[in-house]
């Protein structure tokens, strides 16, 4: 069992648990998701690029956390849909491989960066 | 190696090839993950709950591409960052476990639901 | 002078008073805006929409007060890139007119509803 | 009959000549808002704060028409709940003013920046 598939048996024991199934239709999560994204973002609004590489130790124990609920949202949400998280993401990168040729693209902003 | 680690790996990858390392600091990578948990949420917007949890088939494979998304830039953010995600969520869910116990919180929307 | 007009004057009189012109480049102020965008839909995330229509006044105000920060950092960034809002605003809906219709899109939520 | 007094009667009109009523529930339209601030900020989220400052006039127009879009959802959502935005966004404005004091905070990038 993969870490993910791990992640994805304790959530749903937790909302179980706690009977939270019922808040947890795919748009609630969706929105839930976004919500942990900006508070991520919020520790980098006002960084320069540079400052954002080097973070202080307790910054990035902050972020820490706020990428591990945007990921928790992530699994549970493709629990409830019947996505495999893993796999499409290998598929996101071989399409983007495909669509943006490393010749064609080598060091220009104006092109996506997954 | 975990599927994550494998994901970390494969996007490093795309990334020198490209040379596009230059363009992912953290506060960018934040950035582009909210632009894409933004575009996820946007198949939700006008569905109800219910429907959002009954999607179509050409719906539920356009949300696993957006699902891709976010998840690629967390792996590479998180990568930028050495921070190790599997753990990281697996400590916030133990977080959670204590911060709502079963018992207080079950079936209650007023609480937060990871 | 209309309303926005006036908020625009507070809020740069505020950023000079402060010199935070320098953290105010457009980049920032639109990280800072979907932050707080983020910061008014968690108010939202678990109500059903019948509850998200009738608000307990205690919400219903910290509400208000997030949609003012969305509507301040809107104002900051519409003056630093010389936009006016309220032409952009009507250019808008004039342009949703032509694109969707009434009797075409009447009553169907596969649309966008701006 | 200020500004945004007049796109909120405008909005209005081009809902109930659609019949979008029953989609512009204050949770749907706080999602959308969020949305639409994704999309402003995808225009951002690879320049650097220098470019950002310098669009060229085809994304500049691009951006206007974004931050119209949040700016038509905030409106409408405000009319959904009653909720005056100028006043609102006037009386943040006051209490930024106290808690950040101009000679505490002057020039500093850890304090917030509305």
């Amino acid at each position: 069992m993969n870490s993910i598939d791990e992640l994805r048996l304790r959530l749903r024991a937790f909302a179980d648990a706690r009977d939270w199934e019922q808040f947890h239709a795919p748009k609630n999560l969706a929105a839930a998701l976004i919500v942990e994204a900006g508070e991520l973002l919020e520790h980098f609004q006002w960084l320069s690029e540079r400052q954002s590489r080097t973070l202080d130790e307790q910054t990035r124990s902050a972020v820490a956390l706020e990428m591990a609920d945007v990921l928790l949202y992530l699994v549970r949400l493709a629990d409830q849909l019947g996505i495999d998280l893993i796999e499409a993401a290998n598929r996101k990168i071989t399409l983007n491989e495909r669509k943006y040729p490393a010749h064609e693209v080598r060091g220009r902003s104006d092109k996506r960066h997954t």
